[in-house]
């Protein structure tokens, strides 16, 4: 085939599909086959074009929705993907993956679509302004208050995604961006880019992502970060020499582009002193070596380089790492049944491994096992060729005698190639773990929690995760090398600094964190959430500021419900009798309820005083509406705090306000947080707590209940 | 005075002061007077001994204090230097600064410290590790799980500070690196150098620090990031230039030093508009911006450039302003009675300022208000000569024509120097405030809700700090150019694109956030904190897991209580009658549990069921243990969650767990949060919640007592 009968892969600029001519383009080959699949254009792209689109048009049509409807399109696109998945498998095969790095690939990238959109609806307010943090009183009279707030980067965010994981990649970078509300310009690798092109027309496809939220560039980009600045974010995964390359950038150093970087790491695995031959931890050590081995032939940032076992351990790790290897590892074409390892991503990828190798060996490194040559492999029969043009590698292990030799905690073999060295105690342990400066992750195998503590926090400053593995978890690990897209992914130093996914905190890494200051009533119009002080619009009673025309805010709807609505009730008197009462009938006789002198003692009450729980109790029955309405329930209740005691003779009443309004996207209701605030006859503080209530959008289930 | 008479400004390194010769340094003179004060070596500093003494003594001194403890030892110094802040003003007059100015910034900086130490006691747990966000679940069955947590960075930070702000700018990057254990290394500017040389003599004085924990270069240290790696941070505060280079430094680029710049930017205000002469919006607007002009002569990061004013309104502006500077305004040495606004920091920067204003005005800035030449000054009779060796100007207000001339929105005039310009619609005026490219902070002065939400979310993203000024904030506004040690300080692009202070944020920017996998017994001993699925030491019911020799944990004291210790009640049964009798009692009679018929026809409600308050009460009951012990007071509940309703005939039961302990440094009793978890008679989860308490660090109040 000729590259005139291939095409060249597409980009999607400024809302339009741009195939370029496919003669002059980088070749693209099936890393099994060696079969010409594609080209990629080395002309320049239209770069300028496509952030212009994103900072108008995709700024614009994102900015129409909320944090929440953006989540929830997010389920729509992975169910959407879900069903389609397989059209990608096809195509995956063809990057040398087997169907189980598929499927990490592209079911895990799904699967970080459900979990941001799930996140994003249950964690984030459902509107463009996310709060961060307590409100700082800044006068002493209340009226200058300071909070932050959250929202969108002003730009486009420019996401540059390895080769090896060409699905997930992309989408892990892409779910936080869109739910932030940042246009996203996707620059897949090269060798692997036509898998990330099926997958974003899929998305594309779909109709149900805003105009300029997603731009693809396929081909070369080098003049990108050109035309970004301030406003805009550069999130790179890849290479440490290429990120240094683009962090260098004036536009970086002088136009504040935000910088991430996510690049790959001599990550360590450590066996505890604890954990010899023999024990549920050795096994679980070695199996987690091994697949992060042989899972996508090693062509992972988070793959396992450097072994760091106890010195006595080194040979029976060696060994059993050896063994499992020969049991279970089967190289071949990963569309041929059995197969469990496929090719490296081409050719010039095993030239690096090997070279990697070879000079790891010439520094030092012994061949404890495999070979560089090319290993035995399963091929289909009639394709029996691609054992020599595909680009097979046997997994490697190196053994060293000086556990401080230089390059194996420098040297990257990005393959299925791991070092084995060994440790006297557990500080050097953790010093040979930071020999690494700075890396995506490190496994702590053991089951002694001491040594699990020193070797964590020993070496947690200088990692973005650690894995902690015993008996307990060898089953239901996640593993060492899988980023959850709850969790943090990134490291500091040599991992690039750079931090991804963590559940909401990637959503924020695309939004700028701003200081605001001024009024209650001003504060509570920029955020929508009520903050003390803000105006007020109360019924009941007019004693404590209720107007007699007020409607109880129990009995609106979220339409006509607003922020600053509330309810004041009167004061009831809290007697003795009735604390001795609520003692008995409760149980709880907790002698600040039933015994005067041991109250008196007590260094915080006057005597007897009221139970919290009975305060609370009776602040619902002050500020309840009984009949049937658009309330549905009080689910919970948030940071209650007991301020004054409530002694026998004392009284209370309660002012509740409509704080947070929360109506759900797929729902006939949404969550009302509201304000409460419990005074006593002095007008002195009692309590302040959140009421947490579902409403109803419009008055349905009882607009017309006659029960 | 010849520099031989005169001393060179020390250095305080690796435990040791260091004075070089006074000869061959640069000149610091008094900026009022013209007198030589000092010299600042230009001979290179041992900036690697003090690197290496940081990470190895100082973290190691550091590590040996909780969180909590450090903390303290900020009160502990705050109130040292505030005893003998006096002898600090006699130096900051030298500097050019009125003692308004030197109170910003001597009182300022100790206040810092000690809103620092109390939100370090309140607000972090009383460890060195803090934990981040919510716990995730990652395995079906809960034996696998994931958080993440906050530990000190390993190396040290270097602190690069301003000229205008020697002491406030030296603790605010102090404070928070210090609570956060990393060792702070002080480099501060040459002509103020000085007083900073004063402070930190003061603080190292007290005693109070833990060695290695500060240490200060006075002098060249150019080379300074050659010593530094992925460990360490440098936090920069001064001009875009210099922080640039700083920025592009291999050891930044390659090897991952974290760097925070804060650089003075461009920054404006907006009056609405709806704040015409005459309101009062338009008078604080005047007020605010005359302070920014004037106070510490307008050099200040945070002063105001843009003034960005209804075009209607921008004679009306420049008037106010020009009327209230005569008025209010008297420049001269700061030491003489009445002087409102002192010298410029040198005359180096005078020549600076002056020409800034020249090439505005070349490029189309109308002088609107002030002059160029020596402005009149008052200075003491016997040091006539003064007006004319110090760095005195008169402040300027210039007008343009053009609202999009780039000067205006690139230049900055380092003095007492604004502009007005005017604006069409309220789109326009923040396009104008987004033309700055980044800034650290902007007013915006109106008392239109609307409008204000309009400005302020789209300037939000351009800015790190939004400070709303209406009626309402006139008088108690902590002003537009004063960051707070409770907000963050520093803006995106020009402004630096560093973050400071914001309370414990700023704590947080020097430790490594890391997530954590493990199993919840693993991850319990890891943080400190009990985690759902750990083990647990139950007293109570021997049916739920409670072990008859085990005491009850409200009997035990902070000495004795470990985490995981608990309690399990036994099954009790809820009736209509108990429920009815609530409704009765608390007056809380919502229909879900007093009306059959209206609670079946809830969405979320078998029929009548308990009131949420009924099962936290009944389960208090259930766990107490009533006679006078260690355990205190319950002052509060966090996080409660009603999961399944609890019909009539339902029994619930509850676990309580020992969570999280945290002994106060400065008191003979600390919190404890205990996990409160309700089940039903099917094992099926009814609610859960923390209870917080206050227990005895020993058994102190009731040991002996005798009711």
């Amino acid at each position: 085939m000729t590259t005139a009968q291939i095409g060249a892969v597409p980009s999607f600029i400024a809302g339009q599909w741009q195939t370029p001519a496919a003669e002059g383009g980088t070749e693209v080959l099936d890393a099994n086959t060696g079969e010409l699949l594609a080209t990629v254009t080395k002309e320049p792209l239209d770069v300028a074009g496509a952030v212009a689109y994103g900072r108008e048009t995709g700024q614009r049509e994102l900015a129409k929705l909320s944090l929440h409807e953006r989540a929830l399109k997010l389920k729509e696109l992975a169910l959407y993907l879900n069903e389609r998945r397989k059209d990608l498998y096809e195509v995956s095969f063809k990057t040398g993956a087997t169907k189980i790095d598929s499927m990490v690939d592209i079911d895990g990238g799904i699967g970080v679509l459900f979990t941001f959109s799930s996140k994003g609806r249950r964690e984030l307010p459902n509107s463009n302004v996310i709060l961060d943090g307590p409100t700082e009183p800044l006068s002493k009279d209340g009226s200058f208050i300071g909070t932050h707030i959250y929202t969108a980067m002003a730009g486009v965010v420019v996401q540059v995604n390895a080769f090896n994981f060409p699905v997930w990649g992309m989408l892990e970078k892409f779910a936080p961006a869109f739910i932030a509300g940042v246009p996203t310009i996707v620059k897949p690798a090269t060798p692997t880019g036509y898998l990330t092109e099926a997958a974003v027309r899929m998305m594309l496809d779909s109709g149900i992502l805003p105009e300029g939220s997603l731009q693809l560039l396929s081909g070369s980009a080098r003049d990108i970060m050109d035309h970004l600045d301030y406003r805009d974010m550069f999130a790179f995964t890849g290479s440490a020499s290429t990120a240094s390359k683009l962090k260098a950038h004036r536009n970086v150093i002088d136009g504040g582009v935000r910088f991430a970087a996510e690049t790959d790491s001599l990550n360590a695995a450590i066996l505890g002193p604890d954990a010899v031959e023999g024990t549920p931890e050795f096994d679980a050590f070695v199996k987690v070596v091994v697949n992060e081995m042989t899972s996508k032939a090693g062509q992972k940032c988070t793959a396992i380089r450097r072994n760091i076992v106890p010195a006595a351990q080194v040979d029976a790790v060696i060994a059993a790492i050896g063994k499992r290897i020969d049991e279970r590892v089967v190289i071949g074409d990963p569309r041929v049944e059995g197969v469990t390892m496929g090719a490296l991503a081409s050719l010039e990828q095993l030239a690096d491994v090997r070279g990697a190798v070879e000079d790891m060996i010439a520094a030092g490194g012994e061949l404890a096992y495999g070979r560089l040559d090319a290993p035995a492999v399963r091929v289909a029969p009639e394709t029996d060729a691609v054992a020599e043009s595909g680009a097979f590698m046997s997994p490697v292990v190196l053994r060293w005698n000086d556990a401080r030799n230089p390059i194996v905690h420098s040297r990257e073999a990005f393959g299925p190639v791991s070092s084995v060295i060994g440790y006297g105690s557990v500080e050097e342990a953790v010093e040979l773990a930071a020999m690494g400066a700075g890396s995506l992750v490190a496994t702590v195998c053991t089951n002694d929690a001491e040594a699990m503590r020193a070797l964590s926090l020993g070496i947690a400053a200088h990692h973005g995760r650690v894995h902690i593995l015993n008996r307990e978890t060898a089953r239901s690990t996640t593993g060492h090398g899988s980023p959850v897209p709850h969790l943090v992914h990134g490291g500091p130093g040599r991992a690039g600094g750079g931090e991804e996914l963590g559940g909401i905190r990637s959503v924020k890494h695309h939004m700028q964190r701003t200081a605001v200051q001024g009024s209650p009533n001003m504060i509570t119009a920029l955020s929508g959430v009520w903050h003390t002080g803000a105006q007020q619009s109360l019924a009941g009673s007019p004693k404590f500021g209720g107007k007699p025309d007020n409607v109880h805010p129990f009995r609106k709807s979220l339409a006509e419900l607003k922020i600053g609505d509330g309810f004041a009730s009167d004061l009831r008197e809290v007697s003795l009798e009735k604390i001795t009462e609520f003692a008995n009938e409760t149980g709880d006789t907790f002698y600040a309820h039933t015994d005067q002198a041991a109250a008196e003692a007590n260094p915080f009450f006057p005597g007897i005083v009221a139970h919290g729980y009975l305060l609370v109790s009776w602040a619902a029955g002050l500020f309840v509406e009984p009949a049937p309405g658009p309330v549905l329930a009080n689910y919970g209740l948030e940071s209650l705090r007991f301020i004054t005691p409530v002694a026998a003779g004392d009284s209370i009443r309660v002012t509740l306000t409509a704080k947070k309004i929360t109506p759900r996207v797929t729902d006939e209701y949404g969550e009302v947080a509201w304000d409460a605030i419990l005074h006593n006859q002095n007008d002195e503080i009692v309590a302040t707590y959140d009421v947490l209530t579902l409403v109803e959008k419009e008055n349905l289930t009882y607009a017309n209940f006659e029960g």
